[in-house]
């Protein structure tokens, strides 16, 4: 077996989103979520970091190529989030609430189909701003 | 006359945009903005760098208290752009399109008059992405 | 069980501090410490990245409100080393040598008691310069 | 047992280098490493970042003194690899593909050598770019 | 006339390069340019920083729409150095010391023919490591 | 006459200080310094950027030599201020309060003097925290 190196590649994407849970009345949500629940959306600069981790390849000296690994975020990642409004324009946000913490696991679910190889895990962290950032898995 | 020094002091604020010319039609306006021209907004997560240029203080040591610097922008702009849609939320972009060049010349015109005084140079530049940064004035 | 994520939250802090052990002569203590036993103290922009790893939260999306997080590292960290001589000021360090090992561990102590909850892990990590940092548990 | 932290050290060191497999033909050099494998070489500003982690020491209060870390990630590795030709001065890429996945598996074999104390859990990250980098072990 | 504003554009290219004056033998090369004489070349990730100043315009709201700017940067400055060796493979440097100095007057050359406005000012700055830069014009 | 060129270097310190005015009673310097006047010290890590403008010199392609430039930096401004407590051990603060203004200025005297060259033009910033920071002269 080869030496099992983790890889690392660093995206980013800007979008607009508002959280907000629709089981609770305005004062609750605003209580719980603050200005970021202004109905009229904020934004965000998202640094988004894919960690793959697997067995050196002999021939390559690679894990993964990380140009393949950037067109499979570009695909699947950017092109769905980049300059939208989570709320409004991406699906899996229609009932889901766009906090960092459901996002990091909305964009690991989406990566690990497109990724789709056993040999190698795959862990995402997402930079919500410079101060506040998550992981997942933890 | 004392050392003239300039001291800078960088804030932050998150907000949600849309670049849009309401005398273009929609072709128009996709043409020249791109993905910055989607409906429902993006977002951004903004850096704000004031200069202000003065001669040192004898007693304090100072240019201008720091402290006091950043509670006037505080005041005068996080707490008006800050989690806010720049478009729909904030007076000044009612009529004009909220370009960091824009932004930049509202920004340093509301801090013009709320520091007022003249023996202090103002500079304000303001980091839309870790890429792309306007200054005022130029 | 809902999905693990970790939040990260990151805070910082200015202080003074000196590294000495009383045991020795002073001798041993400069060939030990060096220019960081200097009597007179020297300082740090400490940087402080707490990390809470817990379950997703169905009705918030949050595993830990970052808000009341940064007010808990506010409350019993910031407050009490904020500004302050490490080794004179702070009731931690009268008789423990405040190397960024140690304080890392006491900022641990200090901030599982304040969130005092068994369901969720906490992790730290202390920059005391761009280039020497340190992270407990390790 | 006293408590295990992990202390880091960042250094940095610019080198040129080559991708390149022998055993392949021009053509498939070309489609697998395309510009990376210009003959002329191209380079970086490579940034290495060190973990250790251990017990605290009682006297010193440190898991191992930053000074002679650093002293010793000079000697094994910048006075090797800084401002060299990965492919043609160091003697490890000889006959290894110089990519960040070899690169950080030699690094990592000439620091253990170095430290030599199977006390000390030792992990290394390789920043290529801003954008792309390793870690090992995994 | 409209308000003046800088508006600031980040890029980045990978290269090699030696710094070496063939006038001169080699003891008096290695004397002045050290371990940057390597024959063999050395690297560095070099970030590109590009002001052009000007009036706002009207009708976009853009002192220079940053999107031709690093259209106009990746074809006339990228796309001839990165992933290049500067002393073999760009021929502004074939009988030109790629200094830092020099790299930017040649960037500074070749980016205001390509823009060719005389309304607007250029100008640039280049890192080649995060602690050594340089600007043109002065 | 060739182009002229600006070009920067960036060093660090750590140091100790305290901003004090002994004209003025105890509650005067708590209103005007806060904790900042906290009687035994805080500190930061301190980030030095010195700029040198003039021509290029035809021979070495250099404005002026990052090694000689980092060497006089060292010799003048770190040894003097590294690890240091900036009210008790630099005689330049035994009667100047080390503000950053205050501090910047003393850096431009003593890097001036050190230079000893009216072909070259100096300018200094420094960084007392990453959002804090002035510069000499404005």
């Amino acid at each position: 077996m080869n030496k099992k190196v983790a890889v690392y590649r660093l995206e980013h994407f800007n979008a607009a989103h508002r959280l907000h849970n629709p089981e609770w009345d305005e004062a609750k949500n605003q209580d719980i979520f603050g200005k970021c629940n202004n109905p009229n959306f904020h934004g965000h600069n998202y640094n988004l970091e894919v960690r793959v981790a697997g067995e050196i390849d002999d021939k390559t000296g690679y894990v993964f190529d990380m140009k393949i690994l950037s067109d499979i975020i570009k695909e699947h990642i950017l092109d769905e989030f980049d300059h939208k409004n989570l709320n409004l324009d991406v699906p899996e946000f229609k009932n889901l609430n766009p906090t960092a913490e459901n996002i990091i696991t909305v964009i690991h679910s989406k990566l690990s189909k497109a990724i789709n190889n056993s040999q190698l895990d795959l862990r995402v962290r997402l930079y919500e701003t410079e101060r506040n950032y998550v992981e997942y898995p933890a």
